[in-house]
């Protein structure tokens, strides 16, 4: 099914893209229409937009809007095999990745764009209570536990289980615990002032919970209070310096104190796949596969890896961030490298040139760092808007963003507020 | 939390519907802004555009895009609450509904528009196997299963797997066994060809069978024929006269022929649901609640029954098919006799007007029968879906649902292909 195997080296060098994130798809399209044979593997069948995730959390997008078969966005590439398959190891003697129903897929060049999870710090059996917000599964998950919290509140004659169900408690202050506290905000507030007569305003609380003693630590000092202060301004409350130190069916046990809630969402630590562990080398920080500066995996032959799976460092030895521009820019390159390599010639070395830094905080409001400049507050947020929508996969996504985008910003309506039947873990 | 309870009964009348479907829904708006409480029991949030779910298990739509909250589409009416709960029962003597929270609603009227369910007759461990078509996780389980069937059948090395995988059994040959399989014959047709390199359209496969020896029974017979021999143009095979005897892992038994099949449907028989039960008295045929010409139900006092799972007749002494079209206009009538029946005066009785039925085929091709005219074909279809259009709940649903369809006509493709993790049947 494939162009190559191991007995009859064919002239078409095959490479073996692991993951189609921002990273490995970047890489695919770099690759479609070359001299190579590409084999694109995902345990999935889409790729996913995931900085509007939280937004399919939240009730105003719907998975199929920010996803898309991989098959559909790689079809045109005739040179491109895509499967479905988890990969269960990698022989890197014989140049073979192996798959979970016993294929053996032989590479010329393997890249591994896996990505990255949460990290649960040891306690995996917190994942259940308090899901990540990587897949559309676990966004379906977060929004079916908003919007019955909700509906069991309203049928509860008891006050404070009544406001223990109206709080959500976000753990981990980076963007995406940002932009979900954020969003459960306007969600809770909007929905309970107009859909339920026995709820109040009052008892919806949202509790964004970070260990360090900041949030958005990636972003410039005035940034960082900007949206501190607007968090605060609608009614989240930030818990700094707060350790999470237990994960129950009642909700979060904080520095001491219980938290009780309705749905509690987990956005702390990140790591790296347990893609080292394929190579039995020792990983870097998180887990990660340390890179050199044309991203070859340190000590394993032929194998490249990108994106937040790789520990790349930047000219000034610093690692670069687990940011889909750097996964995107990486897979560009080494697409381009590849080429150049199976050529016979030797290329560049890779080097991230940033594009901006944002993260969106509320109605009208988000952030942006250039590096030189910043933005924030309503023209950030119009600007977030345009490039999110700009980003997305094709027109006819960006159409119906944009649309269901008006209509909310017109009516504060959230569309797709559905409670899933049958929705397991 | 309502407005009336069984001791201090209050001046307004309060009125409990049961179910928010067609019928529900059009009797609660009815009587929104009148004089009566009114509570929605619904044991979902949302209400549902069946006419569409279809086109979700055939990933043409999310199901964002018919759904909307109840509490959202009730919004607006003050004296309307809606409570999300499953019935137990019912206390006729006292006048009160039971909830499965132990809640007791006492009412002054009651109003069961519970819909029907699918008739595995007697084989109910049939059901996992091939789900039917009523709600959102039924379309989203047909849909994953037709899209990993592709999966699976794309790795596969065995001839015979890969034809029984990219096999699709409808059973039953009604509008909506006609409109999946034709749907699901465009979506494997296309989708193989332009995204499964390993696979070939002539393994696909789609068998629409039905036990009588016509399908669409209840339109007039030139239109039968019409969509009969255009299914079998599009490469439907269809079994008349053909039993299902057994349904398996593998794929059903039809008249003593094993078929096998990577995805199986049920759309054959309806059964009303089991309200009946509630009050202790004999259901119809098909379980419906006898009601007379006013839709009260016969032998319990203030309870009224409406659309599928009532049994009314027409001034012919039929009974009434089970029909959006139906519920609806029962469920505004009833609202308006509701209010007229409160006020001391007597209302009319109910008459069904056919407001024309219609079934579509495939792409261009719908059938419509207005009972003294006909119509078929590509005008057909694009008044099926002009109707369709305006028929959904708000103008974003039709915006939404039009750019996908104008998106779907131009490129055949379909936009919502996601296959689901950790879906449960």
């Amino acid at each position: 099914m494939i162009d190559s195997d191991s007995n009859n080296r064919p002239a078409r060098p095959h490479i073996v893209i692991v993951g189609a994130g921002f990273g490995g798809l970047a890489c695919a399209r770099e690759l479609g229409r070359s001299d190579c044979a590409v084999t694109v593997v995902d345990r999935r069948n889409h790729n996913l937009f995931q900085p509007l995730l939280y937004q399919v959390a939240t009730a105003a997008l719907s998975p199929a809007d920010i996803a898309e078969p991989i098959r559909k966005t790689l079809g045109r590439y005739r040179n491109i095999h895509v499967v479905m398959a988890e990969v269960t190891g990698v022989d890197a003697a014989t140049h073979a990745l192996l798959l979970n129903d016993g294929e053996r897929l032989p590479y010329d060049a393997l890249v591994i764009a896996t990505g990255s999870d949460y990290n649960y710090f040891g306690h995996d059996e917190w994942r259940a209570l308090a899901p990540g917000l990587k897949t559309i599964h676990e966004a379906r998950l977060i929004r079916q536990r908003l919007l019955l919290a909700f509906e069991r509140a309203e049928r509860s004659d008891d006050s404070l289980e009544r406001r223990a169900l109206l709080t959500t408690v976000v753990i981990g202050g980076g963007p995406t615990g940002v932009e979900l506290a954020g969003a459960v905000r306007e969600l809770g507030h909007h929905t309970i002032k107009r859909d339920f007569r026995s709820l109040s305003v009052e008892d919806h609380r949202v509790l964004l919970v970070e260990a360090g003693n900041r949030i958005l630590t990636a972003f410039p000092d005035h940034l960082q209070r900007y949206a501190h202060d607007y968090l605060q301004a609608i009614g989240v409350e930030i818990r700094l310096n707060a350790r999470v130190e237990d994960v129950d069916r009642d909700g979060v046990t904080v520095n001491g104190e219980t938290l009780r809630a309705g749905c509690v969402v987990w956005g702390a630590g990140v790591k790296a796949s347990p893609a080292a562990s394929w190579f039995g080398i020792a990983p870097g920080p998180g887990g990660r596969l340390p890179v050199d500066d044309r991203l070859r995996v340190h000590g394993v032959e032929d194998v490249y890896a990108i994106g937040d799976t790789a520990l790349a460092l930047d000219s000034k030895g610093r690692p670069l961030p687990a940011l889909a521009q750097v996964a995107k820019q990486q897979g560009e390159y080494l697409g381009r490298a590849l080429k150049l390599t199976f050529q016979g010639r030797e290329p560049e070395t890779f080097s991230f040139r940033n594009r901006g830094n944002t993260a969106v905080i509320g109605r009208n409001a988000a952030i942006f760092d250039f590096g030189r400049w910043t933005l924030k507050g309503r023209l950030a947020w119009f600007l977030w808007a345009l490039v999110h929508v700009y980003l997305l996969i094709n027109f006819e996504k960006r159409l119906l963003v944009t649309i269901q985008w008006i209509s909310r910003y017109v009516t504060r309506q959230r569309g797709a507020r559905l409670i899933d039947e049958n929705l397991s873990p």
